[in-house]
């Protein structure tokens, strides 16, 4: 999966909010992450060594990210478990509602939807759209699939900014073209083409193929294989 | 999606094969998708120029990672559109048979399959396992889904060092296990939990929820909506 190739910082949407950089921010769910098995696990403080140890990343890594938040660490001591969890989601807008729209109820949007419901937490796939009148009135995940004709007014009735689009590659750009309309503006997107968008649109692509492809380097037939003793 | 967290250069394998740092790994699928589309318009040379505008990379990177693979491009002119893509097929290893293993043949497993099927390019799954009996012996995206206990003898008969992981988190571990027991050593794991694998075992994890987690930043309340005129 790639994020927008740009890379870089986000430019902070107005005065009041600090902007992370991309890279950072996408490491500030492997922290919930491992804070959440932390907490499960009933234990409140947790060093930056710890949180190495859960997530791969490096204790420096981890301090300096987490510095950024306003560092919450007390030196010597560690993180507050639960406070640093409500942190990282205050950072990202998990405090409240974020509501996602699905665009394809297929096998892809199934599994995502139904892997969303279980886990009751935000963002939450609020909207579903099919163009299959079959599955159009159905419930998936906890939510109404409607017509790709209701895109519009529902993503405006529901404020909804964040898409998923699991549709084939041939419809995805006339999906994307009409959840931006419809005032999305942040993209995760499924299908295998390069989405031709405003730029203020931020497109997020995971497109399986790539992932296979650059994971076969690590496989190359001169390379050593797992049991090359 | 993240990878392997550590980043960083991959070890060569044996001292016959240099290595491309893992951020340049994952950006030659990006090149060899762009390459395609102009292959299919008739393109026989492009430049790094267009390449940045059919990528969203800079020229700079595109020409640095380009040199990297052993200098394709003539100064002035460009790059050889058909050449350029075999070039890096051949340094990811896709030109010749890379098999890949899937677990999980419910809702995910079935997209990843069918979407795999249609590509019909590297690395193609050969291999299909699921724990449900009715599955079992049923053909799914043209391989033959076969049961869990038969992971060992067939990832070991087909040379299988690549698998992809799309069962419930539960499961999840186990199955990895299994796999790595079996002979393979790179995993694209689509289960919500961190697998606990010996160090030489490459994990690329894709969790949607953490991909969600990762947007909602960019739709936080305090952001101005796409319609914010």
């Amino acid at each position: 999966m790639r994020a927008k190739l740009h890379g870089g910082r986000h430019r902070p949407a107005d005065g009041s909010s600090r902007a992370l950089p991309d890279v950072a921010v996408k490491r500030l769910p492997v922290y919930l992450r491992a804070l959440g098995e932390l907490a499960v696990g009933g234990q409140e403080i947790v060093s930056s060594a710890e949180l190495a140890a859960h997530t791969g990343l490096t204790s420096e890594q981890i301090r300096k990210d987490l510095a950024m938040l306003g560092g919450f660490g007390t030196r010597g001591v560690g993180y507050h478990v639960e406070r640093l969890g409500s942190s990282i989601r205050s950072c990202l807008g998990l405090d409240r509602e974020v509501p996602v729209a699905l665009v394809g109820a297929g096998h892809l949007g199934t599994a995502l939807s139904r892997y969303n419901e279980s886990r009751r937490q935000q963002p939450r796939i609020g909207a579903i759209f099919d163009s299959d009148p079959a599955k159009v009135g159905q419930r998936l995940g906890g939510a109404l699939i409607r017509g790709m004709d209701e895109i519009d007014a529902t993503v405006r009735a529901l404020g909804i900014r964040m898409a998923i689009i699991a549709v084939p590659a041939v419809g995805a750009q006339v999906v994307a073209m009409r959840l931006v309309a419809a005032g999305c503006d942040v993209l995760l997107n499924f299908a295998p083409v390069r989405l031709d968008l405003p730029a203020e649109v931020r497109v997020h692509n995971v497109d399986l193929a790539m992932e296979l492809e650059a994971l076969a380097y690590y496989v190359r037939p001169d390379a050593p294989g797992a049991e090359g003793e």
